[in-house]
């Protein structure tokens, strides 16, 4: 599959022409402009052209988009039909908030399981179970897990990431807060809600 | 106090260089230069530079930062001396992680306390105390809230936002995954850690 980069932003808005898309009435026909799609969603019409030639082209001038060839070129950029399987290590407060959290699929990502060293911590039988770290590697191989979520405590972080690389994932998640090696093909992406929060501050702290 | 906006990235890397400066042994003096902190963080030269450029001007050419004087001004910049509070709305598995991370305090941010409005999820005496969302306007009032976090389910997020409007929070950051409204002068950060994830998974896909 031919992917090229597209902003984040534009990648955010994807769920929500699905949505729009899937929730218009039968009886409006098959084709849809963009200026209709900016209006339902209160967003401007110049940036749903922009997005939507991104992702599948342009429509055509005063006719617009067809409708169910434009959800399958999103449904596509998004990997809906391309789902990627995830681990997570760590099953603590965030842990297990991140693994109950039912939004990923929307963005084609399923978190099949949580890890954990704590005994008290694992739960089988359960949609998501908490399974012991001894099995990661395991599972990992025998699931074709491509991403790995680090929630432990910035103390253990490395470790597990190790643990993970070597189970052949190749991206990692990390919300610990420390500096992690990853070798060149294995993407890293660095989470800080702290800093998330003291942007957020900041910029009040200007506007005051 | 005058404070300018600095970019995201820069106000992430002061509590580096603030940890930093703090663990620097006596003997080496109360000079030091961008190059050396470069060097001590694995961080770019050019990149030190242009921070601390932007929090507390120029080193003295050859001499470098007076190391007492650099600290103040990091630390005045991220708002350690002018603590602001925080609440947070939902006490469930997310929010009771975010109410247990001590990280936000590096950054001057306190999250007093967290509130719902199930009685099972109340806890009082502790050190963050769970309160009843009844108490909420009363709470923000005696202890200035200045910031509310949005831990709630989508269906209950709006009605929330509202509240902690009328509490007289002036930003909040918002986990939910829905569109809030606020007064003009209200600052509101959509947080969707769904769309770091499924970021970080487009670009893997790109990658391989």
């Amino acid at each position: 599959m031919a992917v090229c980069s597209i902003p984040k932003a534009t990648l955010g808005r994807i769920p929500l022409y699905i949505q729009y898309l899937k929730k218009l009435p039968e009886e409006n026909g098959e084709m849809i402009s963009a200026t209709k799609i900016a209006r339902g969603l209160l967003l401007g019409e110049v940036q749903v052209r922009k997005d939507l030639a991104l992702i599948s082209g342009c429509g055509r001038p005063k006719i617009g988009y067809e409708r169910t060839k434009l959800m399958q070129a999103l449904e596509k950029r998004l990997g809906c039909n391309d789902i990627t399987n995830a681990v997570l290590v760590g099953a603590g407060k965030l842990g297990r908030a991140l693994l109950n959290y039912a939004g990923f699929e929307d963005f084609g990502i399923r978190i099949l399981a949580g890890f954990d060293c704590d005994e008290n911590a694992l739960r089988t039988g359960e949609n998501k179970p908490v399974l012991s770290i001894k099995d990661l590697e395991e599972y990992c191989r025998d699931n074709n897990v491509k991403i790995g979520i680090i929630t432990v405590g910035q103390g253990s972080a490395p470790e597990v990431c190790d643990m993970l690389v070597s189970c052949g994932v190749k991206a990692i998640w990390n919300f610990a807060p420390c500096t992690l090696k990853v070798p060149h093909d294995v993407l890293l992406k660095q989470e800080n809600l702290a800093l998330s929060l003291a942007h957020l501050n900041s910029q009040m702290k200007i506007k005051k």
